[in-house]
């Protein structure tokens, strides 16, 4: 039986129980940079903040590169037996104190546990449209708030893969990953141009649905299909005609009141929603 | 004809073309400080960037107390048209620079017109369930982020109005003002105890339904009827049993994957669009 309160034993290849106090160490200025995307695109790696969402990286097969664990937080069999297996998954593990954590996390109450993964990157070509399913394509998405929920709202309602259309934020920003809750790691993430969407939907004879302001039809009554694509446009702009005249069809979400549009997050989410009824929630839990 | 360029002819009160450019005016300091709930409620006042926010709390008879306004956008017509209203309905017109916009919005990048409205609090008596209709409660929502996107949805959707309940975010704090994209002077919102709510609803027989993993119906399968109160969960933890048990019915929204749950306000959003859909979407535009 393990004493939990002592240090686990080669945390760091280091003397057990060695802590990292000082932002100045090396692998901490680096973990503090992956907030800018400049930084994330040089090292490949971003941050996941938690346990919850180091668990859901490990769950999905990505590789972890570090882990910046709190001394207090490693007392807990439960964080140990984590910080186990993330370093058996490849992971160097760092001891730090809390003023390191809440440097990286930029918040005054941070997680006990950080970690930053290695990306991974997938193209059109890795996505197959030979079974049914539903997908999602977000036109020039620009809020990473709406990029997260939205990814989580896919991964939770079954949608195989969201396609980013054009110059979309990053899903790989700390502010994306937290707000996926961890469906950042579920849910497979395509960056691609419109043109390559369109072949790749004709190949696949997946119908695009359009969620447009112009719509004439509502979400209750559109044909979605075996296999449907739905794509919501950017946040301040929609779709421009030239995408929308690809579309299949063009689905309204009715509204009243002096709003004039839904958040793009909750839009999305009764789309997906509706897709899904009209597969009679297929395969849900 | 007015010579765009000029400045308005009595913006404080003071020579006209006047600036403040000092974050130590007392007036700037106060409006800072409304980010800060004590603050607002102290003064019974909170902010509300940009000219949108403004236009929708003219159009809904909110009191502006004070505009704070950059200088370059005074000489935009519209913006001028706008600062006349808002000083003939009682506002205070300060002309400011950039910095002081920045310093009260604390963004780089901020609107260049910020406003400060007198709050207004509404009591479970100021709604009448007579006429059939939507409405929504909130059980300790803790996001001002959520809340304000759930203000709008109900807003888009025509929920008629929006309980709080119990310990929750500040319907008036910057974040969930911003969200909310100006539905906050629209929607009544509400804050009471579970008890009044229960009183209420039963006094205006309006069915109330919980939105729960523990449900047994689909959002699509629930009778929603004339009158519907929707029960939406805090973020973490849901509803508690004893407020569940309290409902006519539970409702859980299909899911699958690995997320264990929706984003609040992505699922408020689809729970308020299936109970319009249930009323044939009535009043829509």
């Amino acid at each position: 039986v393990t004493d939990p309160r002592k240090p686990i034993a080669h945390p760091t290849g280091a003397t057990p129980g060695e802590s990292i106090t000082s932002l100045s160490n090396s692998t901490v200025k680096m973990m503090r940079a992956l907030e800018r995307k400049k930084e994330r695109q040089e090292t490949g790696l971003f941050l996941a903040e938690g346990a919850r969402l180091a668990e859901e990286g490990l769950l999905h097969g990505w590789r972890p590169a570090y882990v910046l664990v709190g001394q207090d937080a490693l007392a807990r069999g439960r964080t140990r037996d984590l910080v186990s297996r993330l370093e058996a998954a490849g992971a160097r593990i760092l001891q730090v104190n809390r003023k390191v954590l809440e440097g990286v996390s930029r918040k005054d109450n941070p997680q006990t546990l950080v970690s930053a993964f290695h990306m991974r990157s997938r193209s059109v070509s890795d996505l197959a449209a030979d079974e049914g399913g539903r997908w999602v394509a977000l036109y020039e998405v620009r809020d990473p708030g709406n990029l997260g929920t939205i990814l989580r709202s896919a991964d939770a309602l079954g949608v195989r893969a969201v396609f980013l259309i054009g110059s979309c934020c990053d899903p790989f920003s700390t502010e994306a990953v937290r707000a996926s809750m961890g469906s950042v790691f579920a849910t497979p993430v395509v960056n691609c141009d419109f043109a390559a969407l369109e072949r790749w939907r004709r190949e696949g004879c997946v119908r695009m649905l359009g969620a447009s302001m112009h719509g004439a039809v509502r979400p209750d009554g559109a044909s979605y299909g075996e296999r449907s694509l739905i794509l919501m446009g950017n946040e301040q702009s929609g779709l421009p005609a030239s995408v929308e005249a690809e579309c299949d069809q063009l689905v309204r979400i009715p509204m009243r009141g002096s709003a004039d549009s839904l958040n793009l997050a909750s839009a999305s989410g009764i789309m997906m929603y509706e897709a899904w009824r009209a597969q009679n929630f297929e395969g849900a839990r």
